[in-house]
Order: C-alpha cells, then sequence, then structure tokens
C-alpha cells in the first residue's frame, strides 16, 4: 500500500492507493498559512497517517509516501517551488520524524503523467506526454516507458516560444506558449475580441465583462456568436501550433491533454486539435502517428501518480 | 567488434569499431545512382565486408551491423527516407542473403547522438541532447541513459514552429525552426540583409552573391561589417530561441551542437548563445542547468554511434 500526496497551491490532497493504482481512500486538507517547513511536513505526515487509517492500513507499514511537489525537485529535497516559500527542503528527513516509512518526492506534473500512465489516458503505451492546461501550461513524459525526470525541471512546455517577440511572458521570454494556449491567454483574447465587438455575446456571457472565463468564449460559439467563435478558432489555432511542436520532437504514442480547457466538448477543442495536427505533424511522412486525447482521472491523476511513483523510476 | 554504416544522402560510410567505440577502419563509398533495394543492400554487405577485412576482423564474426538511415526505421525496416527511393524495404532481412550478421537499424540523427553520447560531448551523463545545424536541423536524445526512438521520427527539432505565422518551410508548416537557424536559413537572411546593404562585404565576401553559404556572414562580420554582424546577431537569437524550448522541455544535462556551423568561432557562436540561454532558460529558477557545448566526433559521430547502438537501447 501506498499514500500518494499531491500538494497543491491551496490544497494538500492525499490517498490511499494499492498496488493496482486503486484510491482506497482520499482527504484533503488546505494548505493554509505557510508556517514553515517543520509545520508543513508535520501536516503532510498528520494527513498520511490519517488517509492510511481511513482505508484500513497501518501507516507505519506502507511501502513509500510520494508526493507531488509544484517545483523542481531533486533527491528527497525540494529545490524550488514558486507557491510555497521553501527552498532546498529535505523533505524525506524532515517526514522520518513522524513516520518511519520512504518518501519519494517528484513534480507534481510528473506524478500526474504517472497516474494517467498506469491508470488512465496512458495505458498500454511506451511513450507518453500529458499536458495540462490551466493558469499556465504544464507537462510531463514517459519515454521508453520510465516517466523522463531529467533535472528536476522537465516539462516547462508552457515555456516554448511559438511567436517570437510575441505577448510577454511570466518568464521574461516572449511568446511562449502558455500566453496563448493556457486559459490565462485564453481570457486575455476573450477580452481583447469583446473590446472590438460591443454587440458579442461574449459581454452577456460574462455579466459585462466582469466574469471573463476560459469558458466564456467557447459558450458564447456555442449559440453561434462570431466573435467567440473566432476566438476559439485562433485559440484551438494556437493550442496545436505547440502540441504539433511536441509531436515533432517527441513523437509519443498518445498525447492527453488535461486541466480545465479540456472539459470543453470534444466538437470544439479534440476534433479541430487533431484535424490541425494530422495535418501539420511531420510523422505523417512516415512513422508512429500521436494519438491525441484527454486525460481520463481528473485531479486524482496527481495522487495516484504519487503513489505509484516507484513503478515510473 | 562492430561495423556501423552511415547512409548519407551521397556516400555511404562504414567504419569497424570496437566495444570501446575506437574507430579501427573506415571506408567511403559514392551511393550513386539508385537501382533498388536489392543492390543497395548489396552494396552494404560488400563494404561491411571490406571495412571489416581492413581492420582485421572476419566479417562472419561481426556481433552486428548497426547502420544509421536519413528516415524513419521500425524493426529492422525501412519505412520512409527522403533522400533515397525505399519504403517498407525488410533491411535486415536482405541483408542476411550476403553475410549472416544481425542489423540493427536506427534514424541516422540518433545514431550521431548515440556516437557522441558514449565517445564524444556526451560522455558521463544520464541525459543528453545533440542538434545538427545543417540544410535542417535535426535532433537526437538520449534520456535517463537510453537511446529516446519513439515511433520512428522522434527529433525533428527543426519542425518546431518558434514564429507562427512566419517563413514557409518545406513541411508545411510556417516559422519552423529550420527556417531561421539551420545554415539555409543563414544563407537566406544573409541574402536579405545583402538586398539592403549594397555596400556591405557581405557582397564582396560572395563573389558578389554568387557565393553565399553559411560563412559569409560569420566571415564579413569578423572584419566589423555592419550588416554581417547584424545577420550573425539575429542568427544566434533565432538559434537560442529553439535551443531554450528543448532545454524548457528536456532539460538534459548537456546539449551539443554540431553541423557545419558549429564550426564557427566560440566567439561567434557558442559564447553568445550561451549567455542567452542562461537569461532566458526556465531552469534559472532552480533545477538543473543545461549545459551547452559542440559536438567532438564530427562526421565519424554516425558510424560509431551505428555501431554501438545494441548498448544504446
Amino acid at each position: 500500500m501506498f499514500v500518494g500526496i499531491d500538494v497543491g497551491g491551496t490544497n494538500l490532497k492525499a490517498g490511499l492507493v494499492d498496488e493496482q493504482g486503486h484510491l482506497l481512500a482520499s482527504r484533503k486538507s488546505p494548505l493554509g498559512v505557510f508556517q514553515g517547513p517543520e509545520k508543513f511536513v508535520n501536516t503532510l505526515a498528520e494527513l498520511t497517517m490519517q488517509v492510511a487509517r481511513d482505508g484500513g492500513a497501518d501507516p507505519e507499514k506502507l511501502e513509500y509516501v510520494g508526493m507531488g511537489i509544484p517545483g523542481a525537485v531533486a533527491d528527497g529535497t525540494i529545490v524550488y517551488t514558486c507557491n510555497i516559500p521553501m527552498e532546498n527542503v529535505p523533505i524525506g528527513q524532515l517526514f522520518a520524524h513522524y513516520l518511519n516509512v520512504p518518501v519519494l518526492l517528484e513534480n507534481d506534473a510528473n506524478c500526474a503523467a504517472v497516474g494517467e500512465y498506469f491508470c488512465g489516458a496512458g495505458r498500454g503505451t511506451r511513450d507518453f506526454a500529458v499536458i495540462t492546461l490551466g493558469t499556465g501550461i504544464g507537462g510531463g513524459f514517459i519515454l521508453n516507458g520510465k516517466l523522463y525526470a531529467g533535472g528536476g525541471m522537465v516539462g516547462e512546455v508552457g515555456h516554448m516560444v511559438i511567436c517570437q517577440g510575441g505577448v510577454l511572458c511570466n518568464c521574461g521570454r516572449r511568446g511562449c506558449w502558455e500566453t496563448y494556449a493556457s486559459a490565462t491567454g485564453l481570457i486575455r483574447m476573450t477580452r481583447e475580441a469583446m473590446e472590438k465587438s460591443p454587440d458579442s455575446l461574449l459581454w452577456s456571457g460574462s455579466h459585462g465583462g466582469e466574469t471573463v472565463s476560459g469558458r466564456t468564449a467557447f459558450l458564447a460559439a456555442e449559440q453561434g456568436d462570431a466573435a467567440a467563435q473566432g476566438v476559439c478558432e485562433e485559440y484551438v489555432q494556437d493550442l496545436a501550433t505547440g502540441v504539433i511542436n511536441l509531436i515533432n520532437i517527441l513523437q509519443p504514442e498518445v498525447l492527453a491533454i488535461g486541466g480545465g480547457i479540456s472539459n470543453e466538448s470534444d466538437a470544439a477543442l479534440l476534433y479541430p486539435l487533431r484535424e490541425l495536427v494530422e495535418r501539420e505533424c511531420f510523422a505523417r511522412h512516415g512513422g508512429r502517428l500521436t494519438r491525441i486525447v484527454k486525460t481520463e482521472l481528473g485531479n486524482d491523476a496527481g495522487i495516484i501518480g504519487a503513489a505509484l511513483l516507484r513503478q515510473a523510476i
């Protein structure tokens, strides 16, 4: 039995998972105000013990606890994370004060990829990529049947420039993929279209611009609004540009798309994306064509992947 | 003992190689007019036997023959190649008519990466990338210590769009990296600068525009020509954009640059490239920084890598 923990910016989620990746029990706890690494690890240990007992397992007999961290990790240590003020924190060592069970750390996007690989959209493949369309765009890769973790900050696919000199990104570059194809990029494009189209349904669909979200354009497009359809078309094209780049570089068997935006209908997102990929990807000249699908595990991917980490490394 | 063969568009190159990757003998043979797969494989077998005997080895006792093919391969079969009219040719089976030795096939860029990994710029690493700046831009990856071959057409890094809607590429997309950062791209940019600068040394350096090459701009820049310096600066920026993209995606320990353009001086190419990468790559926030170097084996990388293929798969 394993416990997987997904360390998010607002919540800690933990699950008890068996060898096959079944989620036997799960718990969520708010991250709260950060009170230092010691307290943070104490919370992780408490959560681990609780969720193990919830599922009828003895915490002392867990094989290990896997943790997905939003940042860079190396050798059981958090090297860096954007959202939680921790640098060079030896989580594994601190955890041993509370519970004598090994700790495996990995980047959270990598954990989600591992979860999908064993129990979701990547089952049965050898080379598998996940991209997550959220505030930014994250990526995780299983290559040759193993998690490719590189130097702790692999898969920053959102920071692939697709448009030199384009929109300024938080990372300092211009034209990064995530400034276009993340939810943030979609919201920006939606607002721009609204400025140009005062009569668009985008306005009524967002309470006069107060609640523009990643859904606004897709909803108005469905109702036939031309400005919204233009936004969606541009969005899918931008999404496809990065997806095709990744396929030309890594040619996985399956590339799965997750994150909030992936919940849009297949007709609006997946099918037009596939059409662009089939038309433009280099492997249409030979070799293997990548299948593009949606992720299957939703928010559980990170917990399950963290719990199954050892099988992937 | 192994024989490695590098199947190029104009020449076949073969070498006898030992376990340590030492090149004990080598031969080159023009590809000539293509007379069908049978004749082609016959030539490969002759070349194998000759180069083995050159190095004092018994061809029948070779452990295997490794071949680097400019195209897509799968299970001992050439699936597709751009330069030689072959599709679905079972090289391994045909080869057995002449010499009873196993044949391993791999893409040529992948073979070059394997050669550099074991005997050149990638020695001692676990995650290693090679990019080759030639007519186009090719790539090969060793990840987690193994060749990442994906579906037979991995590493088409040249067909990563860095500038949406940009220069039309042979592959059908617009703004592919290789339309800017290959020798072909550099020559295009050099010609464009010449049109705008009738007094530039670029003219005298290319016999009035008749012999513009990938070297023209670098040579004139060295002599202080402003137009040429502008071309080189733009070239290195475009090169860096794709290199940083790859690093953000794969974060290898070492990324080695090969191909004709990599022979330019470090001051003109490598140092400004490193500066841009250090300034822009995402891993400056944490995790491992990728070292950028030049390849070391030159034209022998493909032969040596083909000969050492089995160690990499």
